[in-house]
């Protein structure tokens, strides 16, 4: 963290909280955090954490407080926060890691001042839960996605990608719709379409042979369905209105393929050539080598960056009310619709 | 192979072919090979592989042809090598390594002694493709699948058997339409679900932020769509009757789940229950440690193997027309379905 002599609190120390706690003690930056499990608290203790009994306690003691409980609990916990806030800039910022930002941001309005809570998504996670499968590595190299949309304070939105950066991760700015819409997309329809292909290995006419018979295709469509199975259900039904339409828009182009395949050669061509092009795209961003380039940026310019996938990779401290942030940011240009 | 100072002929040396004949030339089987590319036949050569010019030579010396073409050539070609077999005991029987078995079964009941012909399907392959790609080891500890279907000779389909096993792939034995069914839903379908998932990056509202958010969900997802479009669009066109019905399947799930997100909590959970579950029987039956055992075996039993997830790792030679086959088996017990 730039801010040196800063704690960050942190609320539920699973595979996300526990990694974070780890990647922060061993950065020297205080943290203080809570949690149920008594295994967990004396390993976490163990391991340098300040462990308290209330989320209270936490917002008491920290500057920056990280909500890391699974998501159906998320709105609870920020209640609990904002019961416990103090009012005034003083107030810590809090962010959370979950995986839909729409929700919690609606909660968020509740607060006494809800510009002090930023959205927050690590794109970092295992299909390992708690504390034991925690590594303060997770993070690095991952990209952290950090809402900005109104009535988030500027400087907050630094603090909270600041603290995504000394973990190691390049901050992505987005809106916390157009956020939900792409890991709709990217995350929870592979989840999706991974669980009701494997389901198929178990009541299809064929399921024995098909078992047999699976090799690297199947096997990578199907890996995240090895995960706890409440995880991919409670993603789903968090992200419902994103993902209803993923979910529809890719069963009509499975029909429209299926219909395709008796006749119309160039439309099921057409579909593997696109799915390559698309393909190429992530692979040519993920190659893309860009030069980390300073900036001024208000609250608009980190959207655009962000909706053409941009990272910013550095920022300076600000006050909460500033309109631009100094940042050092990668930037792919174009418009990257 | 069991059968010393035999000769394969191989049509088409690409990655498939190349390999098969790069594993027999390194365990000392003599191989006879045709292909079109210049520099492909001269590396071929080089490799301890007879290059001859014409698909009739092949035939003319091999014991065991080998078809290794794209599967959309595969049916021309097996008519070449009908019009080049010899009548009677003396012809060699003839094998093919498409992913699609149904076709060109139909097409062999046009040679002049239909049981010369048993499907093959090594359950083995990169994105890669031609001579280059080519990799000895390619085989090893793969699936290849053998059809068995009437008017097969099981005496010629221990020999397949052989050379997959040769090679270092175990053997599961087929009917050829249950074959298209299975890897209709764990081949096919992954490709025609990557390909279209893949598309969405191009052409969808959130595309630069979603290339940006993508993390491992997608990647494995969208994995095999970075392979040849032409491949993709090839399989799925050869076996569309057996995938038709799988697309068909997964868009009706997709929009029942779509259905569910609103209100139905227990109806999204039972998906990602039965992906678990699918999942998990997947990596049961290969972490399955199977004790080697010593069968006879009629066509009826090896089907019954096949599609209870069991292999067979030898077979003793046999006449072409014998009953039954000496085979040791890796045998899951149970009905497999």
């Amino acid at each position: 963290m730039t801010g040196t002599g800063r704690t960050v609190g942190i609320v539920g120390l699973g595979l996300i909280g526990g990694s974070l706690a780890q990647a922060l003690v061993a950065r020297g930056v205080a943290v203080v955090a809570t949690t149920r499990a008594a295994s967990t608290r004396r390993a976490a203790a163990e391991a340098g954490v300040a462990v308290v009994e209330e989320v209270a306690e936490v917002v008491g003691e920290a500057d920056l407080v990280v909500l890391a409980t699974p998501l159906s609990a998320m709105a609870d916990h920020l209640a609990r926060v904002g019961a416990a806030l103090p009012e005034g800039p003083q107030a810590p910022t809090v962010t959370d890691v979950g995986s839909v930002k729409g929700p919690l941001a609606v909660s968020s309005l509740s607060l006494g001042d809800p510009s002090v809570f930023v959205g927050g998504h690590p794109m970092a996670g295992t299909e390992a839960v708690g504390w034991p499968a925690a590594d303060p590595h997770l993070f690095e190299g991952r990209r952290w996605a950090v809402a900005v949309d109104p009535p988030v304070a500027l400087g907050r939105w630094a603090e909270v990608a600041d603290l995504a950066i000394a973990a190691g991760s390049e901050v992505v700015p987005v809106e916390a719709a157009a956020h939900d819409q792409a890991v709709a997309l990217v995350s929870h329809l592979p989840y999706a379409v991974a669980a009701l292909a494997a389901g198929r290995l178990v009541d299809d006419g064929v399921a024995g042979l098909a078992r047999s018979l699976a090799a690297g295709s199947f096997g990578d469509l199907t890996r995240v369905a090895g995960g706890h199975p409440s995880l991919g259900a409670e993603m789903a039904t968090a992200n419902a209105p994103a993902l209803r339409p993923q979910l529809e828009a890719l069963a009509d182009d499975l029909r429209a393929l299926a219909a395709a395949l008796d006749a119309r050669a160039d439309d099921v061509a057409a579909v593997f050539a696109s799915g390559r092009a698309g393909r190429d795209a992530l692979d040519e961003a993920r190659r893309a080598v860009l030069v980390p380039t300073e900036a001024s940026m208000g609250r608009t310019d980190l959207v655009a960056l962000g909706r053409r996938g941009g990272r910013v990779v550095a920022v300076a401290p600000a006050a909460p009310d500033v309109e631009r942030l100094d940042v050092v940011v990668l930037d792919p240009g174009g418009s990257g619709g």
